[in-house]
């Protein structure tokens, strides 16, 4: 059997240790293509450069089968380019992290890493985005590895039905604390958003957003209730955001006039 | 009654002609209070920043008895900063545009205009994006605005559920064409990418993404179907992206090791 390409990407940027840990488990697995941003892009959302221009250049950081390029672009960028420009065919997986700190719950909105992943699953590839809850540059991704390549096989044996892509969070755990995987739903959480005010050299005033982590949600099925209880959370998230169980609600209003 | 206190923000910029005309409808509902983008913002998706500083100064740009602020900030930060640090209290409702072109189907999650609305949902604010399917500078909002007001007033008066908010799309149309508002789901609809490849003048290359947008979708009761048949579309989203309907399914891989 033909071994599958794989996209890897991230939104720590290509040099980010979290990135390198799962270039060496996917060369275990498929043909691997690196398109990842120059630099890093977290917090990016699912942003897109419309307004100006974009870079790919091919670069070699470590040795090893997998070809790399560093693109000056958003994670969302890097899977477009990678899908259009680089890749000899489309890809049988996309893979985006490992990113350097959670995104489970309202994460998945905020994050380049998930955004990525999400671009692979309206491009039809079956998509997954991995993230370690260490922001730490020096994460230690080991007692991950060995259900991060059982989470890809599955993936690839399995596929992922149309609109549907993973996102999986692993605690910071080291192997013996790690206690396997839960399949779970997104936490109802949130930033509480704080800023810090200060004052610029010429008496500007200039803030810095910073936020208090709130989870809003009881439940025992979520990927927060997993994550603190030392499980690795899978959440499948899906990319049509209708809000189906309001839809005969609404259409009860009076709107036309 | 109180007027109710209205955030206003967008992603074409504080001085966009779609911002003007939504602040000129709200100041016949509310108390307006006006945080939005001190640049174009467009295609940022739900990016936040967290790696630099954000700046936030009073401004007045037209006459009228809204208060304004410029933010150097993303969408989503002009609805944080608003709230945290400007408003005087929590808004009664959030409204974002009128976006200068289409944020139907998955547009959604491109958007600077839906995801400053997504943000105001996120924190508990009854919220509405809006977008006219024009990308003119020049583009025509008068047929728009009495839906607007209603949509507007109908959301005031019966609130949206914990977690959904509104994303209003507005065909290109005059007023006799225009047929009125259909509620609709998100259509299956994808911008399949292109990329304009060039050479600069030191020889390298560089690229300017294009797409052309391709609806995949049949159906007669979506977002896409209405705009092209002259409605205006409603969309109620849910940023609750858990794919519910694949939990049991993927509980049944065998995941654990």
């Amino acid at each position: 059997m033909e071994k599958p390409l794989i996209l890897i990407t991230n939104d720590d940027g290509i040099t980010a240790p979290g990135i390198r840990e799962l270039i060496n488990i996917m060369n275990e697995i498929g043909e691997v293509y690196v398109i990842a941003p120059d630099k890093p892009q977290s917090g990016m959302g699912h942003a897109i450069t419309i307004n100006s221009t974009l870079r790919v250049e091919k670069i070699a950081l470590d040795q090893g089968p997998q070809q790399e390029w560093a693109c000056s672009g958003t994670p969302v960028d890097c899977v477009k380019i990678a899908i259009n420009q680089i890749l000899p065919k489309k890809p049988d997986l996309c893979v985006s992290g490992i990113n350097h700190g959670s995104n489970s719950s309202i994460n998945v909105i905020y994050s380049g890493t998930m955004s990525a992943a999400i671009e692979g699953g309206i491009e039809g590839i079956p998509s997954i985005g991995f993230s370690l809850c260490d922001y730490s540059f020096n994460a230690n991704f080991k007692a991950a590895k060995k259900y991060i390549k059982s989470i890809t096989e599955n993936v690839i044996t399995h596929k992922l039905p149309e609109g549907v892509v993973l996102n999986v969070n692993i605690p910071k755990a080291d192997e013996k604390q790690l206690k396997g995987i839960k399949i779970c739903r997104q936490a109802n959480a949130l930033w509480e958003e704080e800023f810090d005010k200060r004052i610029d050299p010429k008496g500007k005033t200039y803030y810095w957003l910073t936020g208090k982590w709130s989870n809003l949600d009881k439940g025992d099925d979520t990927d927060e209730w997993a994550l603190t209880h030392n499980y690795i959370s899978i959440v499948p998230v899906r990319f049509d955001m209708t809000a189906f169980h309001f839809l005969e609600k609404i259409k009860q209003w009076n709107l036309n006039l």
